[in-house]
């Protein structure tokens, strides 16, 4: 069982975890942003916070804790080679000395691609979701894929490879109304988005296992279940897959966003009647990993209620959620780290969570020892 | 007995601390980086500094380590008046914001001023030591005392106000020959240098008592004994001052300078032999704080030991200091945060340290249930 976290917003930017890095624009997605910036503060503001946001310490403290893998999402820019955006693999270079210095192992996660595969801001580029119709797109991410793994392969702390995170269904696309709730900033980029077929998404997965494997036989291969989990069935066992691992993502806020504000019971029910049910049939048929989860909750009452109450709410929904995560083959917290104010966010950070005591005894506890 | 910590490098840099921020210059101060910058860019680099290196979770992360209080640093420039330099008020503001909500209080500590009243880098401006010589430069700084102490005499985080940092005696200017430990960037910047005669200090401290005092009857009054610990005697006390400290910083790596590289016990001697007659003659006249201290030594063989031996090493050298701090009102570790890579500061990092266990049993040691 890895105990892992996401080293969010670092190399693929989110305003919602650090907004200031968005200010003077418009922008609600890192595409905008790198376009609406003049180039060298561009640049200045990218290194600076590169620079700032991650660096050796951390990992010092995740290993502190008794994290055991970083999941880094990189984006598709990630060697420099695309405009206007700003490459970061000299951050990459450096995340996997100081994973082998504390004894991490590193995912890469490749977050972003062109054109998008969700149109989620955190896929970098609001409302669109284009990549899969476009074949240069396509073969630029196996490329990238392959040119990542061989760079890596080597590594003593490099251990697995996620094709691409996050690529919508056509249902979700439908049921979030991404158009309507991540606007794109030129809506001609936007046509002809779509959520991303399975049968596209299936033969994708082929072809970059094939990549990967073939340039490094050992590396785990990880595939983000699409939003799609209870689809996959024996595909990957069929496939004569190996070394791979089914990634799900599962927050509470979805609850929340269905169901409306519940009690911390509600969400202890929904815990039990959709997440362990859902993982306990995937099981059946491939090793699985959550990805990316969290304790926050969409919930507005909480964030004001007094402290131990909300140390108590928080303790009791991630021990639920890791008791439920049993079943799979590890867990990444999303995220490590925000730079936000207030406390209406502090779920989403593990940094701030464990400072507040809201992981319960025995989980993430600090040791002076370690 | 108050444990805090300083905040050095987020609001006064330090090159050695961050080399990163002074890059695609010369600099080796903050005064020569401003003047180097392009005026956007350097907008760019310290606001994207600034906003990420300290924020809430830091001081969410401090108050569950059992730090009581911050020391924080502030430059003359902080309200933006002074060019080329980028002004940080709101980020006082915000760091009072963030301790009144975690119970932490705050030291002000004038570190900066203009014309430099030590020459060092953390003065801001290497090798120049003019300001005692420039009653504009004191005028201003008795204002800028005053001006801070009326923002923040309401504020329930609001603990102590330090006149300024570290203002060099004459002996220690000759001893360290400043002039060239640290060249002047423009050498008639430097022109009439020396260190900062008793008799003007006497005076300054005088002088800023009464107006910080007269804007606030309840503020702690700190003071920084120059360097010259054992000459202040019974002044503070003779002058009828009250509610005040006496600030010293002891470092470990003075003995590494004079005596050259020591094992373990060479520096346990040290801190016997130096450190503690130096704290207990002082303690007979005035209430004493450590404002500055940390487990690294300049010993060039430590770094390279294994884990081990390294956080033995440190433990001890740490509560040995530890103790020997026990005669004083509290103390403030030397710093927070650094930027830099590899283990050679790691000594110098608080939080660096505490993840790899250097600080003894009982201290800082984090707890789930902070």
């Amino acid at each position: 069982m890895i105990k892992g976290v996401n080293l969010g917003n670092w190399l693929v930017l989110e305003k919602w975890m650090s907004p200031s890095l968005f200010e003077g624009t418009t922008a609600e997605d890192e595409t905008a942003l790198c376009q609406q910036l003049d180039p060298a503060l561009k640049l200045e503001r990218f290194r600076t916070h590169r620079n700032g946001y991650i660096s050796e310490r951390d990992f010092a403290y995740l290993a502190g804790l008794g994290i055991e893998a970083v999941r880094i999402p990189v984006p598709y820019f990630v060697f420099g080679d695309v405009g206007p955006f700003v490459g970061c693999i000299e951050y990459v270079d450096a995340a996997f000395e100081w994973a082998a210095e504390y004894g991490l192992k590193v995912m890469l996660d490749l977050h972003t691609v062109p054109g998008s595969q969700n149109g989620f801001d955190n896929g970098g580029l609001c409302g669109v979701c284009r990549w899969h119709r476009d074949p240069e797109g396509v073969a630029f991410v196996l490329d990238l894929l392959e040119r990542l793994t061989l760079r890596y392969r080597s590594h003593q702390a490099f251990w697995a490879i996620e094709i691409v995170n996050e690529p919508i269904s056509p249902e979700l696309w439908v049921a979030l109304d991404i158009p309507s709730r991540y606007p794109a900033a030129n809506p001609e980029d936007a046509v002809g988005s779509e959520g991303v077929p399975s049968d596209f998404l299936r033969q994708f997965y082929r072809d970059a296992y094939r990549r990967i494997r073939a340039a490094d036989p050992a590396v785990t291969i990880v595939f983000h279940d699409g939003f799609r989990l209870a689809e996959w069935g024996s595909f990957f066992a069929d496939e004569g897959f190996e070394n791979y691992l089914l990634d799900t993502h599962l927050y509470l806020m979805v609850h929340t966003w269905t169901a409306g504000d519940t009690d911390v019971d509600g969400y202890l029910r929904y815990i039990d009647t959709d997440f362990r049910p859902a993982l306990a049939a995937a099981a059946q048929h491939s090793p699985l990993i959550v990805g990316e989860w969290c304790m926050n909750t969409a919930a507005g009452a909480i964030v004001t209620a007094d402290r131990a109450t909300r140390r108590d709410y928080y303790r009791r929904l991630t021990e639920a959620q890791l008791d439920a995560w049993s079943v799979t083959q590890g867990w990444f917290y999303w995220s490590y780290k925000l730079q936000v104010r207030g406390a209406g966010l502090d779920g989403w950070d593990l940094g701030k969570a464990v400072s507040l005591g809201y992981f319960p005894a025995g989980w993430l506890t600090p040791t002076s020892d370690s």
